[in-house]
């Protein structure tokens, strides 16, 4: 197993080299330098490679197992490694001071992110899970509910779940059938009865409390979204002082058998199993309201921008980890001959081929969701209302794509680790394949990709008929223009602007589609993937671009380590000639339309 | 769990409406008429979907175990059901009457092999290996090895392996050092000494004896490739009359733990473990050479054409199953509305334009591969010696394709049907992920798919400077004209022909490339890949083409079921107009060339 290598270099190529550190410039992080945030990502990269990738391997291979008394037995160190990240402040890093974090640029933030889920993807999503309930707590939640529950939660003393999905209700979540009864005593408690399924990180031991979000129906409420509430249910009640009373009636009734993501309990949990009637008690699990009734998923959706972000962060540690070892593999396997005599496979040409292909597009999406990062700090922070506006716009275009695009180019850059490995690849003390296993969770959880691409294609196209993407393809024409200009680098400068050229027929062609009253919803659907796996590759492009352009310039000026910054401009090269071309194939889907889509029956498929 | 339904009407659809039972009319297979063809597939479809299908599922959980006795315990039925084979006569049915088998023609056998993969791959595995041991012995075999070790092996009563990988030699099978050293007492015994791994079935007790093939190096043979010759090792020594005596030297040391295929045991083998030495014996596991001396690795790639069509055939089986389990799962999960109404998945677009993409990809994978096999009888079968010589031309083209391309699109569709059942996806009790496991081994074994690439884009399109390609690329221009007849088909026929003249085209680039004395190598090696996947696309469109030509006269003439090739006419058109660009897009990349891909320093990828 190669160790995990937090890759510093890297990141700080975006933020300070591409992103030219631009949040750390916005009202609110005044007193963060770049020295700052540059030792924070060094102390993170030591947390996440010393302390929580050791146990990457463990947590796969122990996974968790669930106790007769319902608890939830973590793999070795797991609870450790948590707590040394809640004690070393990490769970509070992108929180604002006012609800006691450390308030860091969302840059900096998911740049320690990516570390940790390279380092340990099912360790990291309990502290993005708790960062989702914060996120409920700090936009919707009660003053007081806030005093009492985001203290111990923005310190890491306990931890969050999101109680979506039902048997009955995943990606249509109308269908929630969870129940919560107002208690008549006007005391504001709810009872709540129902079963959640996939509730990540829903029982553990590694914090003292847990807070479970749960959507869940009212009495007489209306059928369909508007009658969801979001309901905040504690695993112990606590007391007005803050300390824990007794257990809530939340009980886990089984842990998923999954293909990866082994060290995080994935859970199915009980709201209201009758515990209360025993003792004479209301039946139900006590709740409290959060924000609105009825506007449960409304509130949900809020905070769904930056999950979604997460989930691509996630996608972009692990295809950063995928990068290493199997790079770290062939430089160390010596097969076949090289001017006769034996070679390392990283020699053959076919290997590196694909081992830049893994890189190239690891930067690219690293690059593309840093910059969604810059724009999420702007459209919270910038003085002007304006900016602020546009930054927000920009962010709700590039979500869906950082989190499909980044997820999909996930798994297919595991796979090909898996394959630079040959046989070893398949063998899972080798630790290749768990990166493979582990990745493919996350084009399906936080919204299915195919759930992103319609957000994408339908939604947030229609919404504004497209200005916000064109206000970015325009930025990326003039990057295409740069590039043209230097001798080198304008074939990459061609492509470019043959990609974005395509994105703007595409959009225009999917505007067109969706206008149709009668089957616009339809055709727009049928071609809302292709859609994303474009705009995704052109916007990879552009980074690819951007990144050549500063390689470039770094180069001429002598400054820095030139063979990192030729290896940049070869993964650029790589990018906007070889991979670029296949999502630009994707605009042949599109126009192709419908086709015998629609009228197919389907168990003819 | 989605039962497996034989594919008997899409099989058929190739067997008799695409190949119109072409190999049916070669000399040898007079007797074998298209009801016998149809009852065997019909009677293998059964014995596939009652018997090896039911099974899948269990061999993944309960996987195989090594004994303290170095015995290997298979999962429960496996023993059962690969008797229930054996004793059905299938393992002959491919096997030459010659030599004691049926003589079906490979198309009928690839169709059968089909559906035993995609019921239960890791037992597929066992008769798939066997077969290579038939293929060495009926090729290099002596008249009396053939007497003594054919019989039980057609019948299945004993089963083969093939031992070719050591810890250091596995692409680069020239670093081989088993050494088998001649006894010296004229009986033509060979002691053997040594350690293999990855021994697919190397250990198991379903079969009353396993013989073992071997590579290893003789004392004094020269370094490299021509120092290694081909052994038969068997796990119990055999007698004159054909009765097993003792136990010969050969232990399975250990089992590996793998992604996938868990019900089939993948052994590291140990010859010679010294036991001939306790007993006052010479030292040495008990081995016969087979063929000549020094010709083992040529030996072994004359039969590697079979086991790399076998390959992925077993590709399309698992791919198959997916398509069945993704569609089964559309059709009863409820999820979402339409028209106002709760509705299955299936209805939405962007699901069906999953299941259409992993449909269409299948079927023109499946009738890629029965081509190939059709081609393969002619090579063996035709009378004609110039037309034996084509075929055999044609074949060694196809070969690398339908390994790669069909296993490298086998685990994207795998992967797209983990997708189509979202959450449900991940859970490893559903089924789907372990087709993805299952599925990822294919491109990795028996010649990882980048040595494909290499032998496609090298060796094959050198040896004849792509005369054997072009006159392929000349049919796809025939079905593409064909296309362009009729006005529906008319856009299909002209993604075709744009197919086509790209692969041409790139055809040209790596020739002229590979001419180049220096860097000539380096240069094919950096685009093979590409290459090859330009070419997996064109050559299934081309299928898909075919399809659509079949169908259309099909639905014109009105015979047979409408819906079945009205969903032919859908599948052709996604993959013409869909898929077909993907694979175009591979050109960019082939004239982008190496780019600095060769300058790269491997550290910095």
């Amino acid at each position: 197993m190669t160790p995990y290598t937090p890759p510093l270099r890297d990141v700080r190529f975006v933020l300070e080299e591409l992103l030219e550190h631009g949040s750390l410039s916005l009202p609110g992080f005044e007193e963060i330098g770049p020295e700052l945030a540059d030792a924070v990502l060094e102390e993170a990269g030591r947390l996440a490679g010393e302390v929580w990738a050791p146990l990457n391997a463990v947590g796969d291979r122990q996974g968790c197992r669930r106790r007769e008394d319902g608890g939830v037995t973590l793999p070795e160190g797991f609870a450790e490694a948590y707590r040394a990240y809640a004690e070393g402040g990490w769970n509070g890093i992108g929180v604002s001071a006012a609800h006691g974090g450390q308030g860091l640029p969302e840059t900096v933030a998911s740049a320690v992110q990516e570390m940790l889920h390279g380092a340990n993807m099912a360790l990291g999503l309990c502290p993005m899970l708790t960062a989702g309930a914060i996120e409920a707590l700090a936009r919707h939640g009660s003053e007081a509910q806030q005093a009492r529950y985001l203290p111990p939660l923005v310190e890491g003393r306990w931890t969050g779940t999101m109680n979506l999905t039902e048997p009955q209700a995943g990606s249509d979540l109308s269908q929630v059938r969870t129940l919560a009864v107002p208690d008549d005593d006007a005391s504001g408690r709810y009872r709540l009865r129902g079963q959640k399924i996939y509730i990540t990180w829903g029982e553990h031991e590694a914090a003292e409390n847990i807070l479970h979000l749960v959507l869940a129906r009212t009495p007489d409420a209306p059928e369909g979204n508007r009658g969801i509430s979001l309901f905040l249910v504690p695993k112990y009640l606590v007391e007005d002082d803050g300390s824990l009373a007794e257990r809530n009636d939340v009980t886990c009734t089984g842990l998923e058998h999954k293909l990866g993501i082994h060290g995080s309990p994935t859970c199915s949990l009980s709201f209201g199993e009758g515990r209360g009637e025993e003792r004479g008690e209301a039946e139900g699990a006590i709740g409290y309201l959060v924000g609105e009734l009825g506007r449960g998923l409304n509130h949900m959706f809020t905070m769904m921008n930056e999950a979604r972000h997460k989930v691509g962060i996630q996608g972009i540690g692990v295809a950063e980890r995928a990068c290493q070892q199997a790079r770290s593999y062939a430089l160390e396997r010596v097969q076949g001959r090289r001017d006769g005599a034996p070679c390392v496979i990283a020699e053959h040409l076919d290997v590196r081929r694909m081992l830049l292909s893994m890189r190239a597009r690891t930067d690219a999406l690293r690059a593309l969701a840093l910059t969604c990062a810059a724009q999420m700090d702007r459209a919270r922070h910038a003085l002007d209302e304006a900016e602020r506006q546009a930054a927000q716009a920009r962010v709700e275009v590039l979500i869906p794509v950082v989190k499909a695009f980044s997820t999909d180019q996930a798994v297919e850059i595991a796979s090909l680790g898996v394959q630079v490995h040959g046989g070893m690849g398949y063998i899972e003390e080798t630790g290749a394949a768990q990166l493979l296993r582990d990745a493919r969770i996350a084009p399906i959880y936080e919204g299915t990709n195919g759930i992103q691409a319609l957000d994408l294609a339908g939604r947030k196209l229609a919404r504004d008929g497209g200005a916000a993407l064109s206000r970015l393809t325009d930025e990326i024409d003039a990057t295409a223009e740069a590039l043209a200009v230097s001798p080198e680098l304008r074939p990459l400068g061609e492509s470019l602007a043959g990609g974005v050229a395509d994105l703007r027929t595409a959009m225009g062609l999917v505007l067109a589609r969706g206008a149709d009253p009668e089957r616009g919803a339809d055709a727009v659907q049928a071609c809302a993937t292709p859609f994303l796996s474009l705009a995704g590759h052109v916007l990879c492009a552009w980074q690819l671009g951007r990144s050549a352009l500063r390689a470039e310039a770094a180069l001429a000026d002598g400054s820095g380590d030139a063979d990192f910054y030729r290896a940049k401009l070869a993964a650029a090269e790589f990018g906007l000639r070889q991979w670029l071309p296949e999502g630009r194939a994707r605009l042949a889907a599109i126009e192709a339309g419908m086709g015998g889509l629609a009228a197919l029956k389907p168990g003819h498929l």
